[in-house]
């Protein structure tokens, strides 16, 4: 059992799975910490047997109890840890000593709280690596399987069970979080499979549960809310598995912002990477990132109720209101979605059914619904069959109020739903709990608010496509055979570029002179004009001390420029260890754009990209993407920047070579990704894209060794 | 009775507050058009005299029915009309002659459909300037009074009644809009003191109910659907009016993508101004524009239970759970609120409180709260008393589940209200109904989902502030006595700029040159370098043609360039008739923004602000305002502009004179406020901002009169 070193980590399926459960430090009051967990698994009707643990009684809530958990004669996968802080371990011990897969520890007092509790945690941890048992928490609210009836919790939201079995399964880092989703999973109805909070995360954390959930065949959509992640390498891989096996994942990650972020870092004690960051993560890997509860259980609950992922971004709108048709397509062109125009024949042929009303999309069927509900399935059939739309939102006001109308209606719509299959139609109507019910056992998803329902639509449209992309993921490209190592300390722009350009990276003709007629030389080489720069790996700012030199003409100026920026390395940086001038050639017009490297403490290795210029500094226009990664990952990121418009050639200029782009960001992010552990940042400020078809280079580079920074 | 020509508009009084109503078109049938407002009528408890119209019938619905209304025996102030479109006009002069206050006509068949629609609309709008008598419609909803408990509508969102009385009053461009409204409005339980739709708007338009309700005593929240604006000068003066008596005015505007503007249109017939343009009116009038349906109520809801208008925008968070307590600061910040953290001192006594928790804000009160209530009201006192805050939102999960726990809370919040009777408070949790209405009842709001908390708290200091900040507005300034009048035709750039000077904008030195001579002098008299500039009314974009030459040394090059330009002016542009060229001094370092009127269809003059280069054409970062207006309205143009950036100056550059900007702009709007008439366009680009103390002056400047587009 007591093997030594890492084991590979096991399932988490003794935790979700168990044949029978342990409970250890159970009360004979149900409504303690140690007795409520009891108390629902009894209630809930769970099937196992359950054991309760405690040395001070014979029985607890009608059980006989046992002194721990070695007594038990039959076998045992689980146990649910109640006892406080100081007396887990020796529980643990007992479990780990009886072959248990898993625990979930309820219990507070350990990293969250300071103090010898950090020290308790961390001998949980390494008994969980010395024996393979997986431990959830220490600090966390628990466990549920729905299916199973496992209540492992003692959330007040999960008495009286009232959970519906469904295809959603749900990881809260947070505990009171996770409790609050539970409650709103009851209040809607959401069908749920998995439910777990991960609370200090010693062993079992987030990736672990998306892991499983990526491999569990009673899941189809991920719920999770996520505060930091502790280990990239299991994240990735977690979010890579979910995307392959057709997992659509719905998550909430919260600290946006400074005063978010701190109070993610008080409470969890952990160091979140850059919300930045995470962001681009999600982008990689086609998780859709809800930025409130509502959305994320709106999300969640379309993903559940969807027959097919859409095919594309077209969608169809029927309404009863004009207005509110209006009001659902400017939300839908703001979230991309493609509000196209019904075909001019279709639109002749539903004035023929309602000569008044809108026809061109958003349709308008007008009040006229309610004298004659033949006009909705009419209606929607020449959309689907003609318009062509791979969504429908379609509004009916309040009709959902009247049970009888509303039957009728689900009627119509169940014909429709049968021509078109692979079609994906969301209802929005003020609806009683009756017809609810009924349209979602219809498969039917309903909104009471339109606009909710459109936003729910286009998340529907992004996953379908990301799940898509997933399938034919361009692979980095690989790292030249004669790329250099990073510099083991701070060096000069011209070496910078030397290893930048051995890495794939397309960077200016330039050389280093360290004489005048060095410098005059070269620049005659390269062909006038040429720029001059100061070459010093101590000073990263040139400019701010007028080290760079542009537009010069001639030798005489080559060499009159040489002496200038000579003295203003002496009189500006006296200190400054200088290697020369560099002598570089004038780019060609292009667009100026920055490409980055950063160290995440969490991620590693992270690419930014950003246009010239203000844009990154006045807007934050940049993204991020987590390296190494492809070409067309490289792509998405271009796309995503507000100012790439400016490479699409505004103003008469002529668009931008963006595959030359995309190539070095991809480039870099290889280099970075191979040698996270020796950068600390990368800054190719600016990088010239070239009209299309000319390439693109680096005009200046620094790399900053890691435990080098400047 | 008949006078002639246009009467004052009437109040809308005998519309909402009739002493009797008489109903046209009465049928016995309760489900028809004609039968359901005299069913609601009669089973609502209206308490006035109802009087069936239907020359067919003795009795309709167990009421005694009259031919026409002239032979009602008493007097009556309201017609309800639904008879067919056709026999409506004949309707309407019965009315008049009886000498009712107001009509409203259900019935549709008019503008809408076209055809003879469109002139009897119009003899009712004729009718009604001719008379005075008030008419709703046609084709609209109806209106509702509830204290009165009068339902003169038909649609089916108003059956068995259902409203509360309160102090929010709506008015609806759309019926169906409007109707979804007072089903959700029954939902929601929300307070109703008025309804109106104003459909096709022969007469009352939604600037009269805007009014209207700006004076009633019993209206509070003035909650809208708006499509398209009729008249300019009646929504400003309502807005006005609403803003100076206090009211908290909340409107949804659709159309602002393509497609939804179109839907507009098509529905309504009505040419809808630019979206952006009402974006900034909004802005100008303190009105709160919300983007979906739950927004337009959320707000809604917030105002009619806000005790006080929070004094700021400094916001305490209160929550049990650390990852809501992160989101809801994510999303104030977002929204602009200040979540400013507590002082150290009093996160000190927070911790004595509860060691292990957040404490510098949000303030997490931990699951701990359930099994010390008085936490709550602890940890309340200290964010009020030592936090300052003026508006703080509390999270409290699924509390709002358990009555018991729920009402002993509210017991605590009571005696937080009375210590601090000047904040305002907005509580999050799962609530039963019976819990809600607790809540509600001591004026307390509630709402599910903690950032739709934190965007009403938003919404309610942004009310607050606007409301305020209407009370010290600053004037238009007056206009110079020298100011010209704009051109008849159009005209060179010189003379564009020579009476944008006259108005107040202050421009370029500059002078026109026929001659190489005179180029030669002018540039000498200004001092060099200078500009030299093709001049002609006919050239609008003179750089395309190389126009334009910039930094000139010295009198040759002044001759030289001179030459250059005609040159190029008689190759590309051979038609143009030239005025000379423009010498121009070169203006000092500064940052370019761009100043623009143009003429909306329905508000005539409307000045746009952005900032120069790509940021207007790519990023469409502008900011527009209905003029004329004063200059704090005009530093608020400029504030909305997220490139204002560029002008508190980046990067070592010197702050730029937004004083000398905003005072330019405010007398723009004058200029163009005067002569809306006249001109059609304004463009002064660029229009550069010299650092703070130099002013800022116009560099180059286009006016295309009144149909002389070019």
């Amino acid at each position: 059992m007591h093997t030594s070193g890492n084991l590979p980590r096991a399932s988490l399926g003794a935790l979700f799975n168990p044949r029978a459960i342990a409970v250890y430090g159970a009360s004979s009051d149900p409504t303690k910490i140690g007795g409520r967990p009891l108390d629902f698994l009894k209630s809930s009707g769970y099937d196992g047997p359950l054991y309760p643990i405690n040395p001070k009684s014979a029985e607890i809530q009608g059980l006989p109890a046992f002194a721990t958990v070695s007594s038990v004669p039959g076998p045992v996968d689980m146990a649910i840890v109640a006892v406080p802080a100081p007396s887990v371990f020796a529980a643990l011990e007992d479990c780990a000593a009886k072959g248990l897969g898993g625990a979930v520890v309820l219990s507070s007092g350990f990293a969250e709280v300071g103090g010898p509790g950090v020290q308790w945690q961390q001998q949980i941890t390494e008994l969980t690596q010395r024996t393979g048992m997986r431990v959830v928490g220490p600090n966390c609210m628990g466990i549920i399987n729905v299916r199973r009836r496992i209540l492992g919790t003692f959330t007040p939201s999960a008495a009286g069970f009232g959970l519906a079995p469904g295809r959603i399964s749900l990881v809260s880092q947070s505990g009171a979080f996770g409790g609050y989703c539970l409650s709103l999973i009851r209040q809607r109805g959401l069908g749920l499979n998995l439910w777990i909070t991960t609370g200090n995360q010693c062993d079992v954390d987030f990736a672990d549960c998306v892991n499983h959930y990526a491999l569990d065949d009673g899941t189809d959509v991920i719920m999770g809310y996520v505060e930091a992640a502790t280990n990239k390498d299991r994240l990735v891989s977690a979010l890579a598995l979910a995307r392959e096996r057709g997992k659509r994942i719905v998550l909430m990650k919260v600290g946006s912002s400074e005063a978010g972020a701190q109070a993610t870092a008080s409470h969890t004690a952990s160091l979140a990477g850059s919300d930045q960051v995470y962001d681009g993560l999600f982008k990689q890997y086609g998780v859709y990132r809800a930025r409130t509860i509502d959305e994320l259980f709106d999300v969640a609950y379309a993903c559940s109720l969807a027959r097919q992922p859409p095919k594309g971004k077209r969608v169809g709108l029927l309404t009863v209101s004009g207005g509110v048709g209006a009001l659902m397509a400017d939300v839908a062109t703001e979230c991309g979605l493609d509000v196209a125009p019904m075909p001019e024949d279709a639109q002749r042929r539903l004035k023929e059914i309602l000569p008044f009303a809108g026809t061109r999309n958003p349709v308008d069927m007008t009040a006229q619904l309610v004298n004659d509900l033949t006009l909705f399935e009419r209606n929607f059939d020449l959309l689907l069959a003609e318009g062509g739309y791979d969504v429908v939102v379609a509004f009916l006001s309040s009709v959902g109020q009247v049970l009888d109308l509303s039957s009728r209606l689900l009627d119509q719509l169940k014909l429709v739903l049968q021509r078109f299959p692979d079609r994906t139609i969301i209802m929005s109507m003020l609806a009683t709990p009756e017809v609810r019910k009924l349209y979602e056992a219809a498969n039917v998803m309903l909104f009471d608010e339109p606009t909710r329902a459109v936003r729910a639509a286009s998340a529907l449209a992004y996953l379908a496509a990301e799940s898509e992309r997933g399938k034919s993921l361009s692979a980095p490209p690989p790292l030249p055979a004669a790329a250099q190592a990073p510099p083991g300390q701070s060096i000069n722009e011209v070496d910078a570029k030397r290893i930048l350009a051995s890495a794939g990276i397309p960077v200016v003709r330039e050389r280093l002179a360290a004489s005048e007629d060095d410098a005059a030389a070269f620049a005659a080489e390269l062909g006038f004009p040429v720029v001059l720069k100061i070459a010093s790996a101590d000073i990263a700012h040139k400019s701010e001390i007028g080290g760079v030199l542009l537009g010069l003409q001639d030798e005489s100026q080559v060499r009159e420029g040489f002496r200038t920026l000579q003295q203003r390395a002496h009189s500006n940086a006296p200190q400054a260890r200088l290697d020369g001038v560099v002598v570089a050639g004038m780019a060609a017009r292009g667009v100026e754009t920055i490409l980055g490297v950063t160290r995440d403490p969490v991620f590693g290795a992270v690419v930014m990209f950003g246009l010239g210029g203000i844009f990154v500094e006045a807007f934050k226009d940049v993204s991020f993407r987590i390296a190494p990664f492809g070409i067309d990952e490289a792509h998405r990121m271009i796309d995503e920047v507000k100012g790439r418009i400016l490479l699409t050639g505004l103003r008469g200029q002529p668009p931008a070579d963006e595959e030359a782009l995309a190539q070095a960001l991809s480039q870099l992010s290889v280099y970075a990704a191979l040698h996270a552990d020796d950068i600390d940042s990368i800054d190719i400020n600016p990088f010239v894209v070239l009209p299309r078809g000319q390439g693109a280079l680096a005009l200046d580079a620094l790399i900053v060794p890691r435990n080098h920074a400047c």
